[in-house]
């Protein structure tokens, strides 16, 4: 059985955003700049795609900057914030501890240009509550970033009121929404968001395009500067294609949101309860609070990668963390923020799922994993210390 | 008749490119950063088009960061070598005066900083001399950017001489060849080349992807922050079946560029001659080192963008110069550099021709355009006072 569980790194595109894309690079090629018809064509293409996207994020179309994917979206919010900060003194700005790397590396930049950074703790279930943010804004503050769900343990914050919260204080709210758009409701102005981050490929869209929305009046620095294209504030000849894709993707995803978060949440639960009978196992972030497609669990005595490559050979795609950083040796540095100690970290798995996964998949899952930490565990050195007794465990 | 002609503009993907893109859209959609085999494929994807790629331009496969497309990739190495250049305190520019608006604008944020930035004036010809870049290289200059082919009148400078002058004085050389990728041969090694921006969608490749080639050595900053993309130069995920397509692309021109340079160069001959043939015509930029499908003129008494609707008209896309830029009231900052008057500048025509276009079409476009010039013409004020006198003519 082959079951592709790594979502949250990238889904498969939808066959009517492929046909869709197809549709666009045969016909659609002409410069949304050009004058001439072929290229007004592109621009109406360019035109419907913001409408649709609008009308799904209950924003203007015209608070929409197309942009190569998330963490573009990710950084040129920050930088925006942080130039609109500097003119008014104001270099302080909130996030939490557990970001995506295209805002905690962003931050790091701004730190060494000057900024104070306050990262919020982000507890044992990886909540941030909004009263945790109103403590920490201050005077100086600029921005608040706080991700709508974590990437890897799928917590979902109280986002709504932590907008509320900066609204009331008069500072600027960013939300990572990458893992979000198309498998949550979003509503940018009654969540009180100021701007917002998402990508295509993260629910059945294209790679290579996402999108930041920024508040009408909120000043965006062009992050790739040249052409006048997005009003100044991305320039680059559009990419219309992937861009409408995504923007057929987003709809299509929206459509059968209930029936997706009621499907998919229903799995997911399966799974937990599934994993949750290994023993020594722990499941990271927040039971209830969760993106509908995430699991993730650590499993004491074993290490992450050398199971994912015993489960890729049972045909299983399931990830340690963040697919962005599994090049690196370090332990994710958001099971390191809700306290996980390292040897623990080492042994996490997310599986992520989508409304293509069954069932029967789930269930295939759940006993190939269970074989796969039974095996691995007896071919651990640190799990026969555990079980003599020589060492403690850390999960009980 | 329909006759494309703005290929400088944007080019229509070709079959071959569009057929590997469907591909990788259908079946490569793992994450490369993923360590379970959906991922590793598009892991071999990327490689595979790199060193097609590299193969192409004489580099190194790990001297290749792909972007989004062109402007990052102006935006990535400007900023990089402003950079570098700070830390040994050296920050004196070189550039041209009629370099694409990524280049120009950075370069503008850049002055801001206090770098200082010479732009080398261009001549008549729109044609830079290897002499006038030594002339201009300080003891304190840390970058020369010179476009390989002017985006509007299609001078091709001479790209190796001009890096031989940087190698010699130790100042890193970067060219903006958007335009001459899969158009003219390019040997980054043989040329001098230390930095190289192109981008897909020039040369019958999608959209949004390009790349900045930086020989090994140069420390590139990442412009956009986040994962460990592109050994952590370039974050965001990696858009496989774009990177995909565009290696294809750039192989099958350069499989043809022999014959599409004879090809193309003869159409566009063709057209300058009949062009030249409209009374008060001049031809912008130089007659031999020139874009192979590269026309440009300005008419006297006339309105570019009045002429390119009526031309829309009669199924001909064309250009008044940059489409980045079209938006713009202000007549084209080329045109102006190579000392063309406002009033001229603002009466230019782009007409830029691939291997699709036919003589059929370019003597169709021939008819047209004089046509188009003569019924503006008569319609126009200011051609009626030059033809009584009232007024002198600019162009003779």
């Amino acid at each position: 059985m082959k079951v592709y569980a790594d979502n949250a790194a990238t889904t498969r595109m939808s066959e009517k955003a492929i046909r869709d894309m197809l549709f666009h690079l045969n016909n659609t090629y002409g410069n949304p700049s050009s004058l001439h018809s072929t290229g007004q064509r592109a621009q109406e293409a360019l035109s419907q795609a913001r409408r649709k996207i609008a009308t799904v994020l209950n924003c203007y179309p015209d608070e929409i900057i197309f942009t190569s994917g998330g963490s573009e979206a990710d950084n040129q919010a920050i930088l925006s914030a942080a130039e609109i900060g500097k003119k008014k003194g104001k270099k302080h700005i909130i996030s939490t501890a557990f970001e995506h790397h295209a805002i905690l590396h962003t931050l790091d930049r701004l730190k060494a240009e000057g900024f104070d950074i306050t990262l919020l703790p982000v507890g044992e279930k990886g909540l941030i509550s909004p009263q945790q943010v109103a403590d920490a804004i201050r005077e100086d503050t600029c921005l608040v970033s706080v991700m709508y769900a974590n990437n890897e343990i799928g917590t979902v914050q109280p986002i709504s009121e932590i907008g509320a919260v900066c609204r009331e204080k008069g500072v600027l709210f960013h939300t990572d929404a990458v893992q979000v758009a198309g498998h949550l409701h979003i509503d940018v102005k009654a969540q009180n968001i100021d701007m917002l981050s998402m990508a295509g490929h993260k629910f059945h869209g294209p790679k290579g395009v996402g999108l930041l929305y920024a508040r009408r009046g909120i000043k965006i620095t062009p992050l790739i500067d040249g052409g006048s294209q997005e009003k100044g504030k991305r320039a680059g000849t559009e990419n219309i294609p992937a861009i409408a894709a995504m923007a057929t993707a987003l709809v299509e995803a929206n459509e059968n949101i209930d029936a997706y978060i009621e499907k998919v949440s229903a799995l997911r639960d399966r799974l937990i309860a599934g994993l949750s009978e290994i023993p020594h196992s722990v499941l990271n972030g927040d039971p209830v609070n969760r993106l509908p497609g995430n699991v993730n669990f650590c499993f004491e005595g074993i290490e992450g990668e050398s199971m994912l490559l015993l489960l890729d050979d049972k045909g299983v795609s399931a990830s340690s963390g963040s697919a962005c950083t599994s090049g690196s040796l370090d332990p994710s540095h958001v099971l390191l923020a809700i306290g996980r100690p390292h040897e623990i970290a080492h042994g996490s798995l997310r599986l992520t799922l989508s409304e293509d996964n069954t069932e029967e998949e789930v269930d295939y899952l759940i006993r190939t994993v269970k074989e796969t930490v039974e095996y691995l565990r007896k071919m651990s050195p640190v799990w026969r210390k555990l079980e003599s007794g020589q060492q403690e465990f850390i999960i009980k």
